[in-house]
């Protein structure tokens, strides 16, 4: 018996953790053992590193930027993600390797084979079941971060220009994957959106197996 | 113009940095140019780091230890080894890759050749000129640990077979390059031990040399 890992990605504003939130639910309403978790900092370690990251003044080498996702990954993946899949879960994590191959690699000076090179070994190879891509033009994801009212992290400071080239990153990689990929039209209510998604876990995971997972849970 | 890269290695207690003040003095006298500097922790992202992995409370996954030491080590050849070397001067550091593959690969469970192969894709391939490797028993190296009266940091609790796995793995390393190290009885008077590491600096890297390098420095 394992459990199903899905990640959801896009650019910031794309509405990513409120997907997570509803997909959560309804699988819980299912019956299902669901474990709710980010990147970075899905543990207390990763809070930490989350916090350099994103609040560090003064430039960070790319290759140290590269290292610490995964460092962060690396400690994710051994103390949540793994453990949470061997015992059935459906895990939902918001953002993964895919945002460090779209940020890192093909946002800044990395080459997306080196940064997947990087993450699948801090994994011991860990690939999602379903990746869920939330796209939305660059200008339309700025409008909703400036809504929310919240100050700009490091990231969030960068250009239009970087956005719209990791914008274009996480669709090259869904076109390289199809089958793990499911790309959204994130202007869809997110009603629409989470009704897509579910489709697709119960695609993957159907309510047999999951009854067989809650059974044999935690 | 180019400066020298000498790292000074070895398990906790042998006078590391006892070592590199006493060489970076030596030099400075002569005229030349010297950066002293230690990992982790060699930058302020570094300082930081270093309080994550000597201070972090529960198991840090073994991949996710080896990537903050490499993720320390980009950002300190970025911005501190390489400028130095660019500008001529000698940079003396207190632990570096060698540390890594001993303390990580050989005392833990990774292969030497991984964490080789993430520290070079972390620097770009910057390897030492010169390494002092200083080898003292491990229980005397526990006696003078207890002597400065330290509290010991979370890899220090480690048991005696950890470290001397891990004074094997420095020797083993110094075995395999000969020509890159110089293996020091760290029960040698201090002095000793410095007039022998200076030699070979001075065998690298002439005064000659170094003169050009004090005019053509920063």
């Amino acid at each position: 018996m394992s459990g199903l890992f899905v990640t959801v990605e896009g650019i910031d504003g794309t509405g990513k953790s409120t997907q997570v939130r509803r997909l959560a639910a309804a699988l819980r309403a299912e019956g299902r053992e669901v474990v709710e978790t980010l990147e970075p900092g899905g543990t207390a370690l990763g809070r930490a590193l989350r916090e350099l990251l994103l609040h560090t003044d003064g430039p960070v080498d790319a290759r140290a930027e590269a290292l610490l996702y995964a460092a962060d990954r690396a400690q994710h993946v051994a103390r949540v993600i793994d453990p949470a899949l061997a015992a059935g879960a459906v895990v939902l994590c918001d953002r993964y390797l895919d945002s460090s191959i779209a940020y890192q690699g093909a946002g800044r000076s990395l080459s997306a084979d080196e940064i997947r090179g990087l993450s699948l070994w801090a994994t011991g190879g860990r690939l999602p079941d379903l990746t869920v891509l939330l796209d939305l033009p660059v200008a339309e994801a700025g409008v909703r971060r400036a809504r929310k009212g919240e100050a700009p992290d490091r990231l969030e400071r960068e250009d239009g220009a970087f956005h719209e080239r990791v914008r274009r990153a996480f669709l090259d990689l869904a076109d390289a994957e199809p089958e793990r990929f499911l790309v959204v039209d994130a202007r869809q209510s997110a009603d629409r959106i989470a009704a897509r998604a579910l489709d697709r876990v119960h695609a993957l995971h159907p309510a047999s197996d999951a009854a067989h997972g809650v059974s044999g849970g935690r």
